[in-house]
């Protein structure tokens, strides 16, 4: 492996996971008319649902003794464990804590995520999460 | 217009449309136990949720006038009309009549938005849908 | 090559193709107002233009020479010949003769391409054509 | 349940699963010039790969218990241990001994997956297997 | 909504949408020779077409009222009154006032989409754009 | 011509390309234990095989003469030239000398495509690649 480079290059490495779920978007605190006039049909007090599809992404340099930034073995049981075996045909506001008190809004579930995998990975690694709500909405954070 | 075919060519035209409902697969003559047993994650007492794709297929003779089987735009407005106005963003199992008393599997919700969709359509035109749940997970109606 | 089967298999093959065009609908007989009514945003005098996907099904028995129905190296030239030369950034109304007198709706060009890829087939094997006028509109021929 | 059905519907649900594999399209008992002219580039001795990509169809009536044909966790489990347990992350040559003395084009793989899955599955249930070799070159078996 | 955090996290949103065009590639102040050379099959005189798809991202503080960066609907709403609305089914040389005097190559077109919506948008929100003319051929605006 | 601004904006134009191609994951240097405990399933010596999905993105200002950043038919060339034309249907590990010495992961792959692209562009542009393994595992370079 003599001709791997001297400076290992930085590489961004990525893998997609999915989750279905169903939530509702909507304050405790504000009126069912405020909260329909916000939120309209994503304010179903009787829930609505997704398949959220997930990409991570890590980067960090190329390990010269494996050519692998991580083992992308390694990142996907990573997201199961803290994402998607959490999150997998659950009720986002009633069965997951992370959203106790918290609007389970495409950018607030990105956000949760982002922060539960960046505890978890090194931090020599950096972290970017694209959540997909549908094929048409999507988010990023954090925002390049 | 004088080239169009003397016989009508019959040709299908299919249309795609998108829903997003919560759901919950069980029977509630069974016990928690039974429920679990045979549909595991998809019997959450509090929901979950997909992204539901439906490509509708319409089989006719193209009209020599037009050029059409059948305008896309009236097919589009009928299944708005019919299942997207009527399941986007509900609770199947809550929210939407024809699951009153049966369970929302794939299967079953193909099957209705089948029914629906047949008794708008003219019986001259041949109809086949396809469901699906996940990008992994779909079924059809009838099965060719 | 002994286990190969004793009767060949039927097997049906696909291949996909694309070509981008501009058309317009309408007929020449019919007056401006009627063409507006009947074909919408598609009767745009100036041209409106797709990217077109095909998807050409092939059916026979698998030589058991080769294991194939047919080289889709074979049928990749042939669809090229036929089709996406003489189709590909082309004014279908304009450019190509197969559209003279023939209103280029996507029923109408299915059929064309079906015409001039059967006429160049083996009679041994099925043919069925699929085109993609958007992601949520398409068609087939003939129809299943 | 009383609103199910008395004959059950025929419907049919999908599956799609994915392996990835090397493969080399020759026959041993050809010379190489030949093999060269018939299969190309596919003919590298050093062989080349594919992600396949498989969707499994299975027809048969709604079960009026469950709601399901058939539990898609089931098929999931099934095609894993027939096919992609066997298939993936392998040399199709020289590693799966279904292709031995088969070539392996992706005419012969649809039908050894095929008869893999229909000796696994009820009787009673219809079957139809497609298999991606690539997004643009795919095949079904059996033809419908 | 206690928990939210009290620095508002950037987040990037993003929004799909979708026109269908005619175009010609071409300088009126070259000769037909020259800009066949340059443009090639993209200077048809007769026009050729797109499906465009466009991705506009939206990049702000999440809100901590409603969770959201901006509504997606609105989002939507302005990309249809800005750029699909005025695109959609239309040639772009000749119907659309953007592009007298400028060819509308992708290059073009994404900077005058991106600039229609910059003036829409809140100056406290960064806006990027993405087009595809092919699924093969894309750009984006601003370059990152 | 007039219209076009003073000042070119700079763009981001992404071309696609495919290649499909065997490779094997392990060290020479270690022992078959340890190339297994490390690369897994990637390290059977009997070869796997992807079909990997290339984007290239190439950042410049718009030319006023053309509209252009550079003619993507020059970058489709340029890709297939230095690129698809050596790594289709090859043994990444035996048949392309970039890879002596080299263990071919994504990592790896993707630095090796930048580095031919970017010795074959001028350097007034700038160049990041995309490589995709599978749908779900993929890469890029420089990370970003």
């Amino acid at each position: 492996m003599a001709t791997a480079p001297n400076v290992p290059h930085r590489v961004a490495v990525f893998r997609e996971a999915h989750f279905n779920a169903a939530h509702r978007l909507y304050r405790p605190d504000w009126s069912q008319e405020q909260n329909q006039a916000v939120f309209g049909l994503c304010n179903n007090p009787n829930w609505h649902g997704h398949n959220y599809k997930l990409i991570v992404k890590v980067i960090g340099p190329i390990d010269p003794e494996t050519g692998y930034v991580m083992d992308l073995k390694v990142l996907k049981d990573l997201i199961a464990a803290e994402v998607t075996d959490r999150f997998d045909h659950k009720n986002l506001n009633l069965d997951v804590p992370d959203f106790a008190g918290l609007n389970p809004t495409a950018e607030n579930i990105v956000v949760v995520i982002y922060q539960r995998l960046r505890a978890a990975l090194s931090p020599s690694l950096d972290l970017h999460v694209r959540l997909y709500e549908t094929d048409r909405n999507f988010v990023e954070y954090p925002a390049e």
